[in-house]
């Protein structure tokens, strides 16, 4: 499993008062925090904290010189993306691009000359999808149009646009089904990934919700997520749908077993 | 959800006392616990206590005087099962067929006969499935088999025979992919039911894996299970699957409207 810990937002205040005073010690604390429970990528947005390049820089490097673990490039502006891909010390995912052509225009050449990876949202100048057909066209028009361009299948990341339950509950199933519709794309197939806290937006049971529909999503084939890096009962949610999958050999220990292959103690 | 309550089963130790001690205190407590808080049938399993059909007869009588639940007969002799019939009050679960011809054959007409569910396990005379090609074979024959002697499709409940991760890891997917198939049979599809505690046998992580495996299962078709009724994690787990895939409406407190829409005061 591909953990993108969501937690150094701009959508978070604690994140806004650390960029707008230059606090160093907050981004330290979530990149340490994400990273020790379960990151394997720290995801960096700066929301609407701060339009200066130089703001979303200090936040990458302010998590790259407390962490090793690689950054996930959380901006729509093609010149944030661009100057973050020159600091990145390890080899980053660019989040993200749609299927819009401009826009993949922009963005796959930057991913194939940084050896970044992309995560591909299922949506396009026309808006988010409505269906499972819709996402999988859309995903489909992606994974080609980045691979023609250059990009190697295995830094493909689809992302099949996860909706909030409250508001649109038959929209779980669509994604559901698009991520087994993915599969079929290539052998192997193209990583999915979710921004898991959409399905739980403005619910009650926010980890409930949350962790249940990571293990459907992941039986269904998604190997990514991004979501809160530091809810152990999330992890062990994951970690256990993929031993039942049979990709991680069963032993008493598996969920120790598991971040001991990742180099984590705990 | 259809949630079979496995606690009345002579593989406890204090059922086994019950039994011998005649003391229904003890099958009154299980009964009661189990429908409070989730249950739909009480599993009723004499194990290896006794032979006496009297017995069995009086364990379910005692549940039958405690609670409104209806029982899962759940016993391989034809005996057994043929007297529990008589007594039952509600319609039960015959627990269970297998693929067997000589086993259908007197399972089926008593199910018919007493207006009985019947759960068929896939397996016959030559043992358990080994892929899911083989429980498919079987399902598709107990379900020709009981549909063709009378028995109504949304009397059946195939189980597709789940094995101990621990010692069968491989097996968990077989059964997830078998579900599948067999929402295929009929439209309506069968009820779909798991003996979800065997596919922790022998693990550490008991309830975590029977709940994680739970929302897979769900997932991929399954209706029902014989399982810990009494595992709130695990039918709160249960409860959100259905949720997502919008078979029952949102709200907030959809873990209460579930209970209240079953008439459970939680």
């Amino acid at each position: 499993m591909i953990i993108i810990g969501e937690r150094i937002n701009g959508g978070f205040k604690d994140i806004v008062q650390a960029v707008k005073e230059k606090d160093k010690s907050i981004i330290q604390k979530w990149a340490r925090k994400q990273t020790e429970i379960g990151a394997d990528y720290i995801d960096v947005n700066i929301g609407a904290v701060s339009n200066k390049v130089e703001d979303f820089l200090w936040m990458i490097e302010t998590v790259q010189n407390t962490v090793d673990t690689p950054i996930s490039i959380d901006s729509n502006k093609v010149e944030f993306v661009k100057k973050a891909l020159e600091i990145c010390v390890k080899e980053p995912i660019i989040n993200s691009t749609t299927a819009h052509e401009e826009k993949l225009e922009q963005m796959v050449p930057l991913a194939v000359q940084h050896n970044a990876s992309l995560i591909g949202v299922c949506m396009d100048e026309k808006g988010s999808p409505k269906d499972a057909n819709q996402r999988v066209e859309l995903g489909a028009k992606i994974f080609l149009s980045a691979t023609e361009k250059g990009l190697s299948p295995e830094k493909i990341f689809l992302d099949p646009v996860t909706m909030p339950l409250k508001f649109l509950q038959g929209q779980a199933s669509y994604v559901i089904e698009t991520l087994r519709q993915f599969k079929l794309l290539s052998d192997p197939p193209p990583h999915m990934v979710i921004g898991l806290s959409n399905i739980s937006s403005q619910s009650k049971e926010v980890r409930l919700i949350n962790r249940i529909f990571l293990v459907m999503a992941i039986e269904s084939g998604l190997d990514a997520a991004i979501c809160d890096a530091t809810d152990e009962e999330l992890l062990n949610a994951a970690i256990t749908a993929e031993l039942i999958l049979n990709k991680q050999i069963y032993s008493d220990s598996f969920i120790k077993a598991y971040h001991a292959a990742k180099g984590r103690r705990i």
